[in-house]
């Protein structure tokens, strides 16, 4: 690795091998379906200028229903009222942003869906990194939010042991829906503007979001190995859509990366891939007490300790 | 009509009974499913404290796979900073809001799916009214925008030259998916802050919303009668399943009244009863040229003169 190149462009190669890495790694346990790429401009896009990205998208497999993992690096000028939110004078001001970002569905309910992203920005005269990962089960078995959540404080306490729980608490928050009082999952890491307002020495940080990305497939794929054969019913199947409806609600109501997405004019179909197929919304549905689905909902209702 | 009452009351009274004229049309037509009612108290909403509503809801019918009819009369205090965006001096305000809202889903991709909703507010010192009603197809039939417009426009008509041609293009302006860059549907009519700042004249106004409320049945069922037995394959059912999306991402992104009731504490059931039964997204999904399909992404593009 290169000091000659900038942070910006060692980020970008970054995400650009992370997203290969993580692509073969679910087209590996997948066995069936493969990833397509779409490489898109931003010039494509109503004449917004500068740079583009990858979005590689694996639909119908034998595990995985939608999958998308998505590369971009983008750079242009960000309207002041969007860049006073992001901490900047409220002024037209150059941005560059290169991220990778996925979301996995898989087909079966026993199996959780995951989210993963990682980013570099830079507006004006600030950069920072962003990311994390989580984890959104249907089917919730301990073991298996104690494995995703260990993996990740093990890289976490390599580099600082303030790491994991800053970050496990920031995602708690981060990923939760006001309106339903639940998390959308068993969380995992969050953090923002690393480097941006903090003092914190993003040289250092950066091999840290390397091994989040590089340990990505064996946070999330053993669990996919163990859950993959389970057998499952119409039930289990339609409790699966019904909490796919809270994603969606969580995505389109809350989620920060989306909302940045749409007013950077991004490139619509890479941005709302994170939808699931399949979604339905039935009024007042229900639970039974004691039951697996239950046990889902109230273990949302208040943030655990995994690890 | 006593003038003793208030106009709140009185319109309250008015919108329980628009809730029971159109669940019973729409009872009729379906022939085979009937709404059920949940009666609901803010009170027992986490302590919030104020009026109440009754939601009515049919799924699973023979034409309509889900339909709400909300009818709400609630009162409380507004926190500062949504009173603000309401126009109100930034301060905790006593708020009144009474109104009903409806959403129909139909089953069948040739019937189109339509919202309604009329509401009257108080906030602090001001009141005002609001609503509309908009009709978005699947496979629109150009005869259908035609009638419903036309019935609108009618009503609209005896009460002033200019309603027509000012909510008609208002609710082209609000139904709009801006990352989309389409309208929801055909469109319809839409007015909001009518008497708040505007000088309009309430007493007089409210004649004119009690006329549309009663005129939704009119206005609609007509094209639920002629096209519900048209036949239709899985390709057109599809295309629906996808264009639902669009009605989700309108209502989760965009709209006011959505966001209002989750901000307000309201009963979450009732506000997003608004969503369809089921609902897909594809990654990139593309329609042939020349086909109904397209036909209807094309008259979204640009809002249409129907009558």
């Amino acid at each position: 690795m290169s000091t000659q190149q900038s942070l910006a462009e060692r980020s970008a190669e970054l995400f650009r091998s992370v997203q290969a890495h993580i692509c073969d790694g679910l087209e590996a346990i997948d066995g069936k379906a493969r990833f397509k790429s779409d490489e898109w401009n931003r010039a494509d896009l109503g004449g917004q200028k500068g740079g583009g990205g990858l979005t590689r998208i694996l639909a119908g497999g034998s595990v995985f229903e939608k999958a998308g993992v998505n590369f971009s690096q983008v750079q242009g000028t960000m309207a002041a009222d969007f860049a006073a939110k992001l901490g900047a004078p409220r002024e037209e001001v150059p941005f560059y942003a290169t991220g990778v970002s996925l979301v996995i569905h898989p087909f079966s309910p026993m199996i959780p869906t995951t989210h993963a992203n990682w980013r570099f920005l830079q507006l004006g005269e600030k950069q920072w990194f962003g990311g994390g990962a989580d984890m959104t089960p249907y089917y919730l078995e301990d073991e298996d939010a104690t494995h995703f959540h260990s993996t990740m404080k093990g890289i976490c306490d390599k580099y600082s042991p303030d790491y994991y729980p800053r970050f496990k608490k920031w995602c708690d928050e981060y990923f939760y829906l006001p309106h339903r009082q639940e998390t959308r999952g068993i969380g995992g890491l969050f953090f923002d503007y690393v480097g941006r307002d903090d003092g914190a020495d993003l040289e250092a940080f950066f091999p840290f979001v390397r091994d989040l990305g590089l340990a990505f497939t064996e946070q999330y794929l053993p669990i996919v190995a163990r859950r993959k054969d389970t057998p499952f019913g119409e039930e289990q199947k339609k409790f699966q859509l019904l909490r796919r409806g809270r994603y969606v609600e969580f995505n389109l109501l809350y989620d920060r990366g989306t909302h940045f997405g749409l007013q950077t004019n991004g490139r619509i179909e890479s941005i709302l891939m994170s939808l699931p197929a399949v979604v339905h919304w039935d009024y007042c549905p229900e639970v039974l007490p004691g039951s697996r689905e239950e046990y889902l909902i109230k273990t949302l209702q208040k943030p655990r300790e995994w690890v």
